[in-house]
């Protein structure tokens, strides 16, 4: 270690990372992101068609795997009325739920020692006062309710945006731009815009203090620069190539760098309770890496299939050295 | 008057309406927009260069009474250090804050019976707490001090966004489309993008239950396609050729159709002094209006020089019948 602040390192090794929450995608996307990243955790299910059954999980799992051979997927399913309680236990996935659900699911689930991801939003009911900046505080009650009928149940908040979210709920991730971001810098910003939209300074400032109480997903959902600039941009920002430099910048900033590999890695896989990082490691240095404007899209060489980064055009404080 | 509900008109006229805040722009914009509203009332200073001599505003006012020989344009200015308190009883035009001001100038124009319009938000930081979404109600002290000292300078909180500035605010305007949406309709949706943004549903409904204490402006905002669905959308929302009929549909459906003229009108002239309206009355009648997908913007034949207006490509309940 060496450098300007000797307080500090300038360079760190790290387990690979493990992102709990990625969009992988389908097509051009999923062959241009999957290997970018090198993310080791739950793929999510929100294709065409969605994810619901084991043989699907399997299928597209095959195709990961072939554009990143050396990463652990996890594969996830949305719950959805024809995983019955009694096909739950055979099942070797991490669920989303979708639709209806019952006791009986979560009863069969906690059996089967299960991870149940949720993305914690009640539904927006402006008769009800109900709306994107409040929806996720509104559903922490209907958490606690499930915490408590059952106890054991693996829940993950996925997404945490709130103060009110992070201070009363146990197992939650958090998405890398929301440890940046707020409602100011998505406001006029469709390549900022995702769902559940950054909100308050101070919202953004709990989620800062608790890295060691949550495990960071990289929710990183790209979408073409045509979706995103339209009349209706889509939600999800592009984090994927440039998330791990970027905690460490952001850790550095905070003076935590020790808390990084617990943020990046050792939390999230405890919880899962996957077993040790066994895919090499990643060398973090303090010099600026300049994100670029765009990446292309495999396959096509139009503007519109571009996909724009989190910090495009911008410098972030740390960089990959090497990765072994 | 008659139709199926006997108990509301389906027709009604009423003079026309004045509104408080008009961008008119320049250029083809300008020349597309102007005629369209045939808008009576202050037309906003944010030129390039802006409006900061009284020689600039008369300037200005005859490119646009040209577009719109019958309309009664009110200039405006941006107040800025050249405008000296003993300049400012020779002014004819409402004023704008731009950069600093003292006591002087506000005691200056409360002496000369001046409007001053405030963009009543506190710049967004972060540090202390201070996004778009708390911006408004975090500037309502300083328009509170600013009223004490100078108790008779009109003062208009321009485009009141929040329930706390129209329950602690006398003079506001209300900009027509925050009366219908709420964060989650901008939220991925750039041409309902404007500042300040809509907020919860509990501040729509206080605009709402107040239409008397308001008067509209239409804040008829203008940008091409290409400036809404870049990078970075301009904010702004475009009204102007749906304004009234878009009125009538809300107060319609609110019950409140008695009070239309009130708020489209009379209550803003009265509190600009005005005449009454001496140039023609307009009919409006209960028919469904089809909202066009976009206007061609004048001498452009291009898709992202046209202006997509609110509520396009939707119908809604009122039409223009005749205006005399």
């Amino acid at each position: 270690m060496s450098g300007e602040n000797s307080s500090t390192p300038t360079s760190i090794t790290l387990p690979w990372a493990s992102d709990f929450h990625c969009h992988l995608r389908q097509g051009a996307m999923m062959e241009t992101v999957t290997p970018m990243g090198r993310p080791h955790g739950p793929a999510m299910p929100n294709l065409t068609p969605p994810l619901t059954t084991t043989q699907m999980a399997v299928d597209y799992g095959k195709k990961l795997q072939k554009l990143a051979p050396n990463v652990h997927f996890i594969l996830t399913l949305y719950l959805n009325p024809a995983l019955t309680p009694a096909e739950i236990p055979r099942l070797q996935q991490p669920v989303y739920p979708s639709g209806v659900t019952t006791n009986s699911d979560w009863g069969a689930m906690q059996e089967a020692n299960m991870v149940l991801c949720l993305h914690g939003e009640c539904p927006s009911d402006a008769a009800k006062g109900i709306c994107i900046l409040n929806a996720e505080e509104r559903f922490l009650a209907t958490l606690r309710e499930l915490h408590q009928a059952f106890p054991k149940l693996r829940i993950v908040l996925e997404h945490a945006t709130t103060q009110a979210a992070v201070e009363h709920t146990v197992g939650c991730t958090i998405t890398a731009h929301h440890l940046f971001i707020i409602i100011d810098d998505w406001a006029g910003h469709p390549h900022h815009f995702c769902k559940p939209v950054a909100k308050f300074p101070h919202d953004r400032d709990a989620l800062r203090e608790r890295p060691s109480a949550l495990f960071p997903w990289l929710d990183s959902a790209p979408h073409p620069r045509s979706a995103k600039q339209g009349e209706k941009p889509a939600a999800g920002v592009f984090t994927t190539p440039i998330l791990i430099p970027l905690m460490a910048t952001l850790f550095d900033k905070m003076e935590c760098l020790d808390k990084l590999e617990g943020f990046i890695s050792t939390y999230g896989r405890q919880f899962y309770g996957l077993p040790e990082p066994i895919d090499g490691t990643i060398t973090l240095v303090r010099l600026p890496l300049a994100v670029p404007a765009a990446y292309a899209v495999s396959g096509s060489a139009s503007d519109g299939e571009t996909v724009v980064p989190f910090m495009a055009s911008t410098e972030i404080g740390w960089s990959i050295a090497k990765t072994e």
